[in-house]
């Protein structure tokens, strides 16, 4: 039996076990003022271009939604996400908890565009009532998204234009940024993003470590005091080293990219595989996210030999189901499994 | 120089390193839902004694606190706490952002005492407008208290009298759980507190692990759907494992209580080494927290070759402070600091 | 100039300023506990045939819906409603202040159907991952409707067998209920909304009113100490008996009736004029909301004569716009409206 | 029986309902966009001095006070108050519930003295972990006091300081803010607290409206888009004239000032009357609220001819009570209860 149902399967990478290993008796302050996470934030803001910016380290990605967003938006505002965007559908109503209310508006395989937030936003200004309405007080998208696909640069520019002239904040949820920026034909940098976004979160979790999501402020001043929000939303590790360990190792020598690489290699060789036998993929990602077709006959024989992730059923009958490849994956794995098939 | 200033300072017991590497590669499913949480909930619902009870596993205390709060209380209701009480004071107002008051109450010694719980609630149902105000809907306390001092089994059972007039759940805030089980002279046992409180955590962090609390209700049914809610909060791991390899290891061969007892006994031996030494102690503990009370000579002179943490100043002008010890506290560091001293 | 915009633009019936001028010097108690809320809890509890029922007070329609509706849920669980649900849209996200999200299905004419409810349910169960989503905790209907519609009995009994079938409680906003009672062709009754719903309001500030809506619950039980989360919610009225003294004025002889009967009379004549003049109707509807289509040329032509309100731009340019009649509407004014048109 | 228990026992001043009957049928646009409330709001800040000034007209105190309060502080803040202040203790927990720490300090007579908040603040920010604990992001007093007793100019100057050293905005609740402005030998003007806070309210419901308060912005941009927040907290009336009629009323010929300075006279008829036979009183207050310590032979013969509200014990076993008058008190009535004593 293979198992390909989730990115998040496996412990973590060995080298930060390794670490780990090799710091554990060290005494370091609590609360992530040691000098791993010291380091981590270091590196990781060189690496995405913005030295004078911030970074916070965050256990997940649920936990890192809800504190941003909470902490940007006012009392009165709310935050725009694609219908199928993660914040919407799959967090318990972890932001509707914190008093805001997520404005969904349809998005095109996972992704907002641009126009239809600038309709949006034309819309709501334009109702006389708009007053008795959620206002909307930023932009959340995931890159990649739930459905494994990558904004263009053109896409993103267009989006910040749009932001820009509303005077919105963007947040990037990046639980799985390493996959997008590793994709094939991507035109997207870690610095575009730091360059484009307000705020966005480097994912740990699925992306090689056993938890963490480093949150990045490109610029200073966005919000203040967010240690204190932190700690109030509960997601202030006490030990927070185990969180700058993760980080520091992966962005040195990058390592967090090179994992991120191969989780794109094993998962265009599944997707090669699945193609020639024949199978119909629902989208055409390029990330560690494949979306396949089956009958109910493929899906019977497949359950025999693979564990999967079932997305949704289609009208006709079929159902889309999911393969994750991740930091993880061993190519044999991906050869056996497609030996079964 | 010799470190103090808290029991959170070092990674994880060796042996839950040991595990995390010789479990690392395996798939698991996530959210908890794998075969590690499993093994510990069974663990630690049998060393408590309450073989049908429920155990969720969380990441750190503030969360924890404010997860299982805000979900046994109505939205009406508030929690009483002492003063003192980590929850009232030291969590950003965690609890208050889920909406609930801390009714404060002041404690002895860090101890809520059941005679002021009874007072306060005849105090309360007596006013004829306590319509108007918060209705107290649970108890917490915290055991060993941020004091470092421990209930009485009288104690306990005094409380719970109370509680049960007045129909509140008791949630014990076992961070340092541990070290107060093993402390010399206590006559509560983990058995007594499920039987005592409604709702109770067994804290990690401080006692051996990365991370880590296992909240136990010893009964079931106090809150449904409590994983929703952990989710909600932003408190649920992907990657569930790291809790339960984690508290798998401490609850096999009586990990948990062997390393809790370590800590006690170097706490007793630097306690008992400052004694000899003349020093003045603030409270007498029998936990690893060990409070000093030191002129402005002798803080000066142990700043020097310690750290520690300040807890307060007296009107006389001295000071307050705290040692602590912990699982991964060596004799060897205490020697050389009594040497010092 | 004719005004039509709304429900709300007038005072309050002669006969409540009457009652408030008599009364004014008398001495009550504060909060709701006076005579004249006991008289007009008992009058509304009869005509709804639920005596052992419980009603409250308060003051507007925003507060009354978050009030109700976050006293019911428990904190992981949301409020279905239509898309077009006041509590969706137009309520500056009331309820998501309060930590709930609203889960939206498409209604049709601005009800929810019972199949739609009930296909949201089986969906939402038959997800292996809906623990990570927001539990369905109750429904939420208007009787009216947003667009003036009205359920027949046999749907709302419908929606009932989906609710019980899934312990889901239903709340009826009746902010405009007078004026659906007293509809031609209804068959739908107060007595039979006490029976299908767990709780509802009956509209006061729309009808009839200076302010106030009177929550009732046919049923003791589904809240307790309501009063206090009232308190909580801004919601309470000092001098309550400008709540109690308005509704024992609209349940004393009928007068809610009348004077919602008399809105009806108003919008039918309106209706009639309207469409022996060639207008056309966006949807048939029998309360006291009309929506008409207008060309541009109708739009300019009315604007000249009348206030209404913008409702929507239909794709083919044209707008539909709505005309409200009132209690307080004048026939000599539906006469001269018509004779410009 | 003579009735004292409150100054809200009455409908509204004369006045009031006749210009509610006069203005009965005219047409008004809703949510306070009417002329009335255009009216009140501009003789209100000229009353105050600050005609660049913004003022929204809220229903009820415990409303007002959440609304303001979660209005301007951040997610992390608390608002200091007293422990005595109405916000800490008899609103439910109307503050918490918004997600903030009512942070209290013990005051004196009900009111914070300048000093206590300044060495509060130290305290906080000396505080190595205060981080950890909520920011205090306002300061809220009321005046008069729950106590009946009124700040000094030279007391809310000193706390003005201390608060501008802070950069904390005060806001100044003013349920009873009549009765403090037309005390005997207060030097605080209405234009004084225009100057010293950065929001205060003026109380309608206690000094002869129906309901109503009057939040007042000295200066412009405090918080943005309060129409909306005011909407979202269920405090925006459909009928806004019920509000504007009142204060437009009250500030018209200084009714406001005229009605409040009957219940001054009052009170101190009450207050010399009371004196004369002998009874002590509790505090020496110059407002409408009167606390009069009672043996149980006084309480026992004084409950047979008038109803007032019992305060607190004292340890001697005397009781506290409150008298109140209003601006409906009679002459007469305080005659025939002093003439009963």
């Amino acid at each position: 039996m293979q198992y390909f149902q989730c990115d998040y399967m496996e412990g973590a990478h060995p080298e930060i076990l390794k670490r780990l290993l090799e710091t554990n008796m060290e005494k370091t302050p609590g609360y992530g003022k040691d000098i791993y996470c010291d380091s981590a934030k270091k590196k990781i803001l060189e690496v995405c271009g913005c030295p004078e910016g911030e970074v916070h380290l965050m256990v997940g990605g649920t936990q890192t939604n809800s504190t941003v967003i909470s902490a940007i938006l006012r009392n009165y505002e709310g935050v725009i996400a694609a219908e199928t965007g993660h914040v919407s559908a799959h967090e318990s109503g972890a932001v509707e908890y914190t008093g805001h209310k997520v404005l969904t508006i349809p998005g095109v395989e996972g992704k907002l565009r641009a126009d239809d937030v600038r309709k949006y936003l034309e819309v709501y200004y334009a109702d006389g009532n708009h007053e008795h309405m959620v206002w909307p007080g930023m932009v959340y998208i995931s890159h990649p998204t739930e459905y494994g696909t990558l904004y263009t640069k053109d896409e993103l520019t267009n989006l910040r234009a749009v932001c820009d002239a509303y005077k919105l904040p963007i947040f990037l949820d990046g639980a799985r940024l390493g996959y997008g920026l590793m994709a094939d034909g991507t035109d997207v940098t870690i610095e575009d993003i730091s360059e484009l976004c307000d705020v966005f979160y480097i994912g740990g979790t699925k992306v090689g470590a056993l938890c963490g999501e480093a949150v990045v402020f490109p610029k200073k001043g966005l919000v203040s005091n967010f240690f204190s929000t932190i700690k109030q939303h509960g997601a202030l590790m006490a030990k927070g080293r185990l969180l700058g360990i993760q980080f520091d190792t992966l962005f040195t020598d990058g390592l967090y990219f090179k994992i991120s690489r191969h989780a794109i290699d094993m998962a265009m060789k599944l997707k090669k595989g699945f193609v020639q036998k024949g199978y119909e993929f629902y989208m055409d990602t390029v990330t560690n996210q494949q979306f396949i077709i089956l009958n109910d006959a493929q899906f019977e024989a497949l359950s025999k030999v693979a564990v999967f992730e079932i997305w949704e059923k289609l009208a006709d009958g079929r159902t889309v189901v999911r393969f994750c490849t991740s930091w993880a994956t061993k190519e044999t794995d991906i050869d056996e499994l497609l030996s079964m098939i």
